[in-house]
């Protein structure tokens, strides 16, 4: 068990409720291009935006891009600041919006609930939703993830 | 509407099943790092590994850098033959193994249902679930996505 930190935020001291926003982050027509470019070559995420088939006109980010900003964010503006070990997965991941050159992207956290993890007595899960928005106060993706952090006292064994 | 292209897949042609597996990709130490480092920057992911609150030991990749790397085997193995027009989200995301320097990644795409789209004619959904295997076999994420497509005749009016 490593020393506690007593600056960070373990398990216990995350509650159902918002947390601080974090961000905000600059999105550029450039970044949009080179993450595309090694990851989602689609015409919309790395052309000039004037496909015919394009569901959105003009270029907008990657889903994918915007999901690895959002990580970028909380860690940055949450994650550092606590006992976090790792994240479990998704249930959920909505892209409501297209992600634009020189959007300013902040993410929005809110803790849904807490459990105990029922393998290891020394964390538990957090269920967070991210809602990620542009500057205009649009939310262009919300994330329901599962985040494992490092508990203050390990849980009691059964009796 | 755009001219159809006998070459690809629409929407009608994508019917409930396993399609081609995608890949592989290799993944390198450079590669977790420099993802990792730019939205990631997690210990375990831009280290050496041996932070002794890691939940897994060793450097291995972040689970924003699989998917990403998922997205592009998709993009090239299967949506580069299809009128793919977009994602419109996920509704699960488990990462449930360690990706590790030189895993070979490969994608094993499944159709498990389609449907019309109600406010695009020219379009339709497909849910998929993606298993993103490595070297030795062992899944190390699932992805349950929606993805857009276009069609090969637009929907009938309603009557």
């Amino acid at each position: 068990m490593p020393k506690l930190d007593w600056d960070k935020l373990y398990w216990e001291d995350l509650a159902p409720g918002p947390l601080a926003p974090c961000g905000p982050y600059l999105v550029t027509a450039d970044e949009i291009r080179t993450f595309a470019a090694e990851f989602d070559p689609q015409e919309m995420h790395v052309g000039d935006g004037i496909a015919e088939t394009q569901l959105v006109e003009g270029l907008f980010a990657s889903g994918w891009h915007t999901i690895a900003v959002m990580m970028r964010l909380i860690s940055d503006g949450l994650l550092c600041r606590t006992a976090f070990m790792g994240g479990a997965g998704c249930d959920e991941v909505k892209w409501l919006a297209p992600v634009r050159p020189g959007d300013a992207l902040t993410v929005h956290p809110k803790v849904l609930e807490t459990r105990e993890s029922r393998t290891r007595a020394e964390a538990g899960f957090v269920k967070f939703l991210f809602e990620v928005m542009n500057g205009r106060g649009v939310t262009v993706m919300t994330v329901v993830g599962h985040l494992m952090f490092g508990r203050r006292e390990p849980r009691e064994p059964a009796a």
